[in-house]
């Protein structure tokens, strides 16, 4: 999720954590991260979302953010563990970065001599370490403008797709960055608002009720999340900038 | 806490959260970080720990770890922020690190040109990611054993120590670091165990009952938490390690 003002997740995460072992079968462990300024709340676990006392909580008690990776498992490499959970987070230029990546990576073994190296056994985390040690490389000290950065990682998730499946979201709070190798949705609600409904589960909500004419909200997934919304289909090799809310 | 089999820190953490609002005045956030394995599991707040409801969460799900560190906030540099809260994460040689600081530095400026800059804005973060630095540097490429570890960070907190008070806990899940500046004490808990009552709350528990003869648990705090235990105080300047539960 991706918004201009701080909102909570709990509808779509409510949907989302029933395919975590519920409508779904990604239920090797899950996990979210919330931005809050430069701060991040990152909460893992390797428990099937359905079954996990901390998606209970992040479902009763809302958390506020403008940008939010939440993740469930389905373990291909890397034992169930939790250093195996999605997402990552790691600090580059002063700023915390989180990375969550659905899918599979083949003969995937790229050189780390850099800053970040892989805690856990997945492709996915060598993979959140290789973006980073080469963003590193490429911009040196400082965080570059978004352009530079767009094209970088335009061109580093290409690079590592050819090896596979790398459906992938990485925020660094400021924007959220998504990109599609198989399959990801992306809807923006902003108003008027309207009522939608959960696949998953018997939930609705009226958006027009719990928000401001200026709210706006992305939400990104790699199926869509209601049954009455019209979801965008990312082309396969995209990758998507989200800014306050939408696509840049 | 260290320890040799993975406890729950909830008898410990009911007195220390009281600390975070409620019997003490640290009550600028809190958090707590549990290593299961070589994954962290990590919670920040910037509420008071005596209203969080991830306070609350804790102390009815025991998590079962053998390195916790926890920390109950009073901001002296920085802003109540989420970014701001204590423990800090960072990885190093594929391990996650996890450190907690309680006191005050001034005049603490250290060149940080490494791989480790402040997300926030506390002389803590600036300070956790001086002493990663220093030890990458030192080491280079790989964790050294824990003898080589143990001297450099005696120089790197003595060092630290001259700017203030600098009293810390810093672990990578196979020991815990504590270095007392002005005040730190500890105890151990072994075979026989006996009864312990909090000093914050009004709790007491017999660990006869909830341990097996091989257990064995260090707690290191600020002030001892239980008001019929013999705790041991740090001396000055002292570097503890703990592995298995005991000091080394």
């Amino acid at each position: 999720m991706n918004c201009n003002v701080p909102t909570d997740i709990v509808f779509s995460f409510t949907g989302f954590a029933t395919r975590g072992g519920g409508t779904d079968e990604h239920n090797d462990g899950w996990g979210i991260a919330f931005f809050e300024g430069r701060g991040v709340r990152h909460f893992v676990d390797y428990q099937a979302a359905v079954a996990s006392p901390i998606a209970d909580l992040i479902k009763r008690c809302p958390i506020k953010s403008t940008n939010v990776i939440a993740h469930i498992r389905k373990a291909t490499q890397g034992s169930i563990a939790l250093e195996n959970c999605h997402p990552f987070v790691r600090e580059l230029w002063g700023r915390y970065w989180v990375f969550a990546h659905n899918g599979d990576l083949k003969n995937f073994a790229p050189v780390l001599d850099g800053a970040f190296r892989p805690v856990g056994s997945t492709d996915s985390e060598q993979a959140f370490c290789y973006v980073l040690q080469q963003l590193q490389r490429r911009f040196g000290d400082q965080l570059p403008a978004l352009p530079a950065l767009r094209s970088a990682l335009a061109e580093l998730t290409s690079e590592i797709a050819t090896h596979g499946t790398f459906n992938m979201m990485l925020s660094h709070g400021g924007a959220l960055f998504a990109h599609c190798s198989t399959n990801l949705h992306y809807i923006i609600r902003q108003y008027p608002f309207a009522q939608a409904q959960l696949s998953d589960n018997d939930v609705s909500v009226d958006f027009s009720q719990v928000t401001t004419p200026n709210d706006r909200v992305a939400i990104i997934v790699t199926e869509p999340l209601t049954t009455n919304e019209h979801w965008t289909r990312f082309a396969a090799g995209e990758l998507k900038v989200f800014v306050d809310g939408a696509p840049v």
